[in-house]
């Protein structure tokens, strides 16, 4: 039986047009974000699996900005459209779709074939923005069993901030050695994934250490739960500052956000036995030669992180439900600011993410 | 190398007087509380493995009442010195012994032998104030790696709530599937160990239902964090309110204290494949014929606690340290007060744990 | 884009030609075996996201008698198609689906809709021949995503025997704790559930005591690797032979398949903190009044089983490829012969699995 | 209650004298195999909590190859006694020991502190023939809790070879994720640790690969039961060969010796989410600047090892039981023969373990 076989251009149950019509950015060069455009698109159908969605907001990762600026690892292609991370709502239903109904709010997951366990290379390579097109559009269709439903309690700007950094965060703390409460976590600056990890591992009972380069920025990690602090620019022993408060014990988990600029450090920093979980390499280049050794007589557990499944997205948005954690939000940007917001990412002035309005209903 | 070689009766490092005699209460027999009564004894030597500890503060049992009215089905003995639960302070230090000083501030294991692990027939038979003699007694020797330190923050008074109830409370939760942010945890009444769930629960992230047959105790525990109470006496179909909360889907763990009188309706509320915790039998008789079908048929898992381990108890402790959770104390009373104690015990009208000050320093 | 848009009655790629009309058994009655009856229905096409399949070998659990009986009671209705379990070939693969081409040979996970994690009511409410329409047919359309490839060195009629029995018994042994090298495993009785356990247990490093009222039973529980074997007609207390040979420690695992009859003296047989993972209920009612408080006594944990997941099912291939672990087959019928195949399960002389031959090719 | 209060130089209950003096080997300088150098000691009493161990058998690791030379980066000092590992018989019991008697067949474990859980700075620097003295001794004094039970159908000689190279590859393949049937595994080479490893996964019910540099070591590995072999001298591209047996997957588990040499390879090998278990630096030195990068687009998991934990080491010993397995002994020599044993480590011809008999009896 069909749940909703309205063609688009036609209005669905609940009032909101869908227009056959829409606009979208796109990437025509891939060497800088002044390449950023709008270009108008037919809205499609979905397939028997799919939900159409109308996007209400989209939020910025790191990842896009090396997208946009052609120094991404990963896949990507010309004429991409941009982004992985979107809110919206559900406006036509796929004839077999049994799960969604119009007005649900959804999230997509950021690998959309990642449902459950590990990643793999099939999965990995559904990656919204990057293997396939992104969400800086006003509609797109998604297989149903890729999305998650968004909790009550928050906005459409706040949700679209889960399915990259947070979730990436989620992934790390619960692991095959998940956090545990009275554990000790370590998270390196402010920027998305960290300030994520840390409401995170507040919110699941562990001791919080965060640091960044900016006291200002620190003050905002400590209104969030951190129980320490850490001004890296006047310690950079850091990794020494973290034994002295921890009892020369070291931390549990590592959110590794800097790389090989700071994987030394943070096997100095970690307990013996404990986890540094590599999320990226902002610190940039630097030596490891006596990595291998070091985690050998440390013990230690040196584990990569791509985001997650839409299972871990689940249950991490049980966790945010429980607690009523809200995502910080730095700055909402219109639709028309798009290139405004990708700058202001760029100038890492911001603590909390990037959010661009998507749709003003 | 000897670390401290004081014989009883003469003064330690910190000044503090170790006598060659001292108080202690014994059950002469096992039918009534009236039996508590005091005796002297000589104050024991620690053999080179033990440690002997100054006990400051005693807390109460469930289990303690029962032992001392005949109704307790496991090991127990005439001229037994009863309770479990102690906090105290370390005076002598075996020859032996590397991991404690004169003043640390340490709780004994109520299994003394459990030290990790599963619990064993072997490690079973050493639970104090049972198998063993307990701790209402002003001084008493412990193996050195039976005791676990005290969180700094905790008064003595506080610390002796944790042995028996808030670590039940905890293994419970941190059994082979440990409570995970975002669960929904059901603790039944607002005993001991239902109260520690709660806290514990919270403190890990979760959705904490609390119910009782009293508002004034349901206003309790939402003060400590549960997210909905429901008063059974008001709702004797509590199970069918917990599954209009949680939306149709039950509980992840249920701490249940009433047991065989409980147990039909928690196996209603529990969620499929979710756990049912069963640490006493409050409840009374019931016909259970239904239990193992229900079980089945729920993909329900019923697990059976005696208490835990020592490293579970350190454990639980760092938790409580992070969070900063300070035991619910109902009332304290003077070591000349031990029968008042248990009969505001057998009252029920506590709420949290009931103390016995046994030190005055 | 179509990968095989072959309608009914065409001839697929690999030339098997798929008929527009077929056969399959029903129950227009469910007080009865001699109700089994053929009807001729029309082949479907599949949905977008479904494959047809052309059922090969179909093989009978207990829980078809009950259903055939009247007895079973999880849903259920007359004319009902039954069975769950079939090996079987892709015919059609409908527009979208990506995994499967025509020619692949896949069995269909029991309950459909059970992808990974744990069970919840709607997946329960999938199962083959019971919520739904069962496999005693010679085609069936599956979604895509409820099947598993059968592994390459068994023959349809062995790999029709795993979806029910072999993931039960998988699902026991690899639950929260699963079970590990040198692990102790006691496997009630010969039945399919339990001969599986055996295979699984033996495969993955344990010690394997199997029960049963024949020796010649025996022999073959031996012959298949359990280490001890117990005739419980010559030995009614087997638990107490069970600490005998575990040297009083108990089992770690128990595959409980006689309910009520036996969880007495399974708890008795268990080690303390070891588990109990009841399957069936074949040994009848008995006094379970005293399993909450032995439960508690014991430390141990009761879980119930309800057959398992996709991901549980392929995790058991692996292991049964690895070790080329081939289904123990009692007996083959004839598509034509399904009611004698259905009274020899009656009869229980039966070691291991009866299969029903669907396709001649 | 004094167990066996017999002085040294008097006879135990089994009639085994125990002398006052006895012999045991010393390197009073750490430049070469040559200093090691045989002295009289005098045999100590056990204290309250240790025993006294007559060593029967010592088995060599690599380690104790570094120490002698000085290579080793660990905490070692001049003279030395040598070796950890070793297989002896309990022959005086400390007063307050009540795990063992005299006859009781043992081993002690490496890191004699480290009795379960994760390893810590103070377990691991209790390492036996580097931060403590060693076994190669014909008397030595042990805690009692640092022991364990050797398998009755094990001999002294065979048993010497578990503590270091067994429990290393069992703590490998157990870590937070462990090995699972089905699983493919790799070992490197055919030394101690790769093995066990082997012996170990296939017991487990696991796929796994050898590689190795002669076919005739080859050929030893799959009679021990490993399903693959890759001769790297003839495919040096051993990582793409694993690529192609795995269809692609690549393997769940690297027991990794070679180090830095052989890192980059590993993580083409091992399937994204994959452990790589580092367990020492046979290979060599190598460029590993990628390694942090691979590690995160693969999302694997590198894990560094320390031997293990006694608890652990009783697991380990219940699955060898288990399975029969024993330990390849490459040769036995006698006592006074240590140095050509070392010589015969030094030569790598060996195929599992090289073992010294200490005792005749």
């Amino acid at each position: 039986m069909v749940k909703t076989d309205l063609p688009a251009g036609s209005t669905p149950a609940n009032g909101s047009a869908v227009p056959t019509k829409a606009r979208q950015y796109f990437l025509p060069k891939l060497d800088g974000v002044h390449n950023l455009a709008v270009r108008e698109f037919d809205v499609p159908l979905p397939k028997a699996n799919e939900v159409l969605v109308k996007v209400h907001a989209v939020s910025l990762n790191f990842r896009d900005l090396t997208i946009a600026t052609g120094t991404y690892r990963g896949p990507k292609h010309e004429n991409l459209v941009p982004c992985s991370d979107m809110a919206g709502e559900v406006v036509v239903v796929g004839d077999d779709v049994e799960k969604w109904t119009v007005g649900d709010r959804v999230c997509a997951n950021f690998s959309q074939a990642h449902l459950h366990g590990d990643i793999t290379p099939e999965t990995a390579n559904t990656a919204l923005g990057g293997s396939l097109e992104g969400v800086l559009t006003e509609y797109r269709a998604f297989p149903a069993d890729s999305l998650v439903r968004v909790p009550q309690y928050l906005t459409y700007e706040e949700a679209s901030t889960l399915p990259c950094a947070a979730l990436t965060a989620y992934n790390a703390l619960h692991g095959p050695t998940p956090i545990k409460g009275g554990d000790w976590v370590l998270v390196q600056g402010t920027g998305g994934v960290s300030i994520f990890g840390l409401q995170i591992a507040v919110a699941s009972g562990a001791n919080v250490i965060a640091t960044s380069s900016s006291d200002e920025k620190l003050e905002q990690a400590k209104r969030l739960g951190a129980n320490h602090t850490i001004n890296y620019k006047k310690i950079p022993d850091w990794e020494k500052e973290v034994q002295i408060i921890t009892g020369g014990r070291g931390v549990d988990h590592i959110i590794e956000v800097g790389g090989p600029g700071t994987l030394n450090q943070s096997l100095d920093a970690v307990r013996m036995a404990g986890w540094i979980h590599v999320i990226g390499f902002l610190a940039g280049n630097a030596d490891v030669s006596n990595v291998p050794l070091k985690t050998l007589f440390k013990a230690a557990i040196v584990r990569g992180i791509l985001i997650g499944s839409r299972t871990q997205f689940e249950d991490m948005n049980r966790l945010f439900s429980a607690r009523q954690i809200h995502p910080v939000v730095d700055k909402v940007f219109d639709f028309e600011q798009a290139q405004e917001a990708y700058k202001h990412l760029e100038s890492q002035k911001h603590i909390g993410k990037i959010v661009i309005k998507v749709s003003r209903q």
